[in-house]
């Protein structure tokens, strides 16, 4: 990293400045330049020493060289992870397809909506059995019955089902109904809940928390390749701008940044990310045009119906038109589909 | 709450919408304009009604009326909210003070620096025992170990014990310790750890999240007083925006808008709130001039030997110097101290 | 527009209230709800009647319900507009790509980025003459030297020259030249000049400012409409968030959402957008698939030359082959080209 | 400046972009890290040379260690710049007070206003002529004829005038009346305008644009500076952000961080900055706290009738009440008013 000092430091100080950056078991590289001088402190440590170096009185401001995350780097793993459960599969070549409604409602509703994606070709189930709402007012979910009610659909499609789990006590039980475990956005950095998920034997489809910049996203996900569990999804959802004509500001550019960066395959959530159901299926052929390796999207048999989420939520018919174009254009880009 | 039609909507739409406004148990009152029909829905429900009417094909927009909080308002309780733990007050015309280094690191430091804050005019003790940090790779405090040394400082000085709990499994381990019960802003919308603390009898100083609107904020109040934990105090600590120079921007019209609609206490975090120890003595007045209920401080002995946070760390001293300020501007407003 | 008066407002404020609509030529339509009473205000206006009642102590806010551009309004217009210039055509079915450097710097260069952008299909030629720089030690253009250049590679390769103009006094002299006059972001809401170009027989390409709302964007592009110049094209570059790894957040949702609501053509600069060269191809084809009417790239023969923008400018090498992505994408989706 | 390469950059790069920086007129100093090689490269150059290096293929980024600004630093000018017209007097200690309507809107209401604004302590009075508006059907103000109305309340009641100058084409008129010219947040980036006041003998009170940062506020600054015009005030008025409680945000942590960096002074506008009536004295006694040279408020006689921004304006009555607070709050800590 490097440390630059402030501009009347004296050569005593620097020579403080040096020392310091030595017992911190880094290199230190002193260059005098015409109105500072910064020192470069070279070696790999990752742990605070930064947040030390800044605040020393000498320092004006610490710049890190490299990036905070390891595990989840493309320097260390070159190859692309695939994260499978069933028949879907997401990364390394494969886009893949999950779609469902907000909330898990009740058995007709999650079996037709199960057929009908399924049909459309979706390869996993989304939906919310334990909901995490604003309001304390608001439907919070059919719990454990919903988790049940997911299973039996998965029983008759063969959808690999995808739920959210909100917190570290209800982590076993969700695991034992879910193929893929969800963090929530607003969990992203319940760092528990991450140590939790990272320690049992499913994969994690993690969402970008809305203001969170990328170095927390992946370290967000080292937590949980950090416990050993290998197989996450970064999600990105949206972020909250100033724009309010549409619910998150969704930008794409996170996909192909991320893919530079970061072995783990990243999906894309255009109903979070825009709030308005009409506006999900245009994102959806950019998302896949960007290169994300699958889309996570709201779908319910009568969105007007719907007890959450229903004005980001489209039709089964929709939904099938949008995967249709979805097709077109990965194949148009000489991708396939998972 | 008003349901504003899509421009070409029909008498029969209009009607068919109107009925489903009635349906969910609200009167509803058609207004044709000149462009927009609307439909003015009268009624007090809060339980998703909105969401509902938003995802109707007719409806272009739904624009509540009501705020979605009611426990936290001050409508529903007109007199100020005092919290109180030992001799720290905030709120109802108290000034609490509370003061101390990010983390616990040991017990000399801890002891030091208790007797130095409460030298000053601290009432309260914070520190961390249980950390969230961004990397897995950083301290994550001393546990409950931690705990422990907070608890001695407090026998020693008297100060109210201020501490994050982070996960619903520890709550009742820390508040065996604690005599205030801080929720980290990354943790405001962590439902299942707000419910958690609203069972408790101890007081909560809930932060809010870097990209929290007030509603989402006061809602967040609204879980735990929901639960029957009346003892609640929120704290301004800076949130998101395109600013760098400052590690989050400290929106100070926060407290004047929240004492407008909210009987509980208001505080204001300035060290997070910038990140940097040489604007945080400013902030402190400025946010005392704008009326807040109480701060909370880092301060630790050696700020650049802090291991965590020492860029926005003041020394006991400058501290000291902060508190007089303080002081003298809330004489010449009228204000009195805790 | 909807007048949400204070909770204990009085009933002889609500007719106080009632009267002040009507006096503002609105007709007043009172409802009484359960917790406050709210006055629909009907009718045309869109002069500032919503101030006025703001400021009045008896309210609590105002919701307009019509939309405060007009003339830029598909319910105005519903046919789209297509904005042409020489070969160039923007909208309505047609996707116009536009591109260039982002300096003039000598004759060489714009001829030969001229010849390369024209083989790879572009339509447009872009390149600045006057540079709005955020330093004045900066390169500022080559001025009327450079207009002279951008005429020459016209006369040469038959592309329309797209360049900006920076201030009124200029408009004059770059409407000489210039086929189409852009306006940069950092200008969309200098009046003066948006009046200016709305009243030369030219195109104007309009830029959003990185922190425009769509409403603001849509009014400034009603200023040059109404001077009379229709022909206008809106152009998404990214806004300002709290993301850093990219220059500007690129929010391509933008694209659907102005579509649905503007007769107006829409285009992207991901160059900007990103300021990243080797993001912009991927979100080229992003733009595209989300249905954007062309792209505004910034292409130079060595971008490590250029004398501005270098980070974010791809080579003629890559901007061929990301047109024919991007040809590919709009064929699968049905759409052709310009 | 700090250029990082590539991970994997050769020998041979790593010496080609070593003599790229001596070529650019700067020191190269080589130093190879861990799992990156970084090249310091010294010398006091500004003028591009970061975004020529940025653009270089074997780069990763560059960090700039110099501040872009030269003229606005403290470490150029160390002692304060007082700005003074008439009895105005701002900076080094002087704590200057503006106050008047958003817009001129006739002689009774500007006769009027300046007289309770000067009665209650104002040594400034601030009133629209030519406004910047939204929408083209608003108000655009009263142009000469209301630049004519201020300069007849100055001759009444010796205030200095404070009036906006929207284009390059009217600082010689708008001069001409006023004592001090108002750029506003529009246009803060309008190059040509900053030179334009850059070249009048008359001081320049230059606004924050809602997203700028403090590098290009400071660099909007330079422009006029470099002109020769050192007469310049810097006022914070408020960012974009996610907040929609309030218009903007305002960020008080401005005010310290700019004056630890520049010899201008530094006002706040907390009309604009929240939007709100009742948000305003509170943010004039917290500006005042966080050391700022002076205050721009809008107050108008009666804000229901006022043509623009009402609900943001403050009646005289609480004006004089919020003027005896800011006091107050300057006399405890230690500091004068102008």
């Amino acid at each position: 990293m490097i440390v630059v000092l402030k501009r009347h430091a004296t050569q005593e100080q620097v020579e403080r400045m040096a020392r310091r950056v030595e017992e911190l078991g880094l290199k230190a590289h002193v260059i005098v330049g015409t109105e500072r001088t910064v020192i470069a402190a070279i070696g790999e440590k990752r742990n605070g020493e930064q947040q030390k170096l800044e605040s020393c009185e000498e320092v004006e401001r610490v710049v890190p060289i490299l990036a905070p995350y390891k595990v989840a780097s493309v320097e260390t793993k070159p190859e692309p992870t695939v994260v499978r459960a069933l028949d879907l599969a997401v990364g390394g070549g494969h886009i893949g397809m999950i779609a469902g409604p907000c909330s898990v409602e009740g058995e007709e509703q999650i079996m037709q909506v199960a057929r009908q994606v399924k049909e459309a070709g979706a390869k996993g189930l989304r939906g919310g059995a334990f909901k995490p709402r604003t309001s304390p007012y608001s439907f919070q979910g059919l719990k454990e019955k919903g988790l049940e009610l997911l299973a039996a659909a998965r029983e008759e499609t063969g959808l690999a089902v995808v739920t959210e789990v909100m917190t570290p006590g209800h982590v076993e039980m969700v695991a034992r109904y879910a193929d893929v475990l969800q963090i929530g956005a607003r969990n992203m950095q319940n760092y528990h809940l991450l140590q939790a998920v990272g320690e049992v034997p499913r994969p994690v489809l993690l969402k970008r928390g809305p203001s969170a910049t990328m170095d927390e996203f992946l370290l967000a996900a080292e937590y949980i390749l950090d416990q050993g569990n290998q197989q996450v999804i970064l999600c990105e959802r949206g972020i909250r701008t100033f724009e309010t004509h549409t619910r998150f500001t969704l930008p794409l550019a996170t996909v192909p940044y991320l893919k530079q960066r970061t072995h783990l395959p990243v999906m894309v959530d255009p109903s979070h990310g825009t709030g308005i159901a009409s506006l999900v299926p245009s994102m959806c052929t950019a998302a896949i045009a960007a290169g994300c390796d699958g889309l996570l999207i709201e779908v319910h048999p009568d969105p007007s119906k719907a007890v959450s989420d229903g004005a980001q939520t489209i039709t089964p018919a929709v939904f099938a038109q949008t995967l249709e174009q979805c097709r077109k254009v990965a194949a148009a880009l000489g991708r396939g589909e998972g």
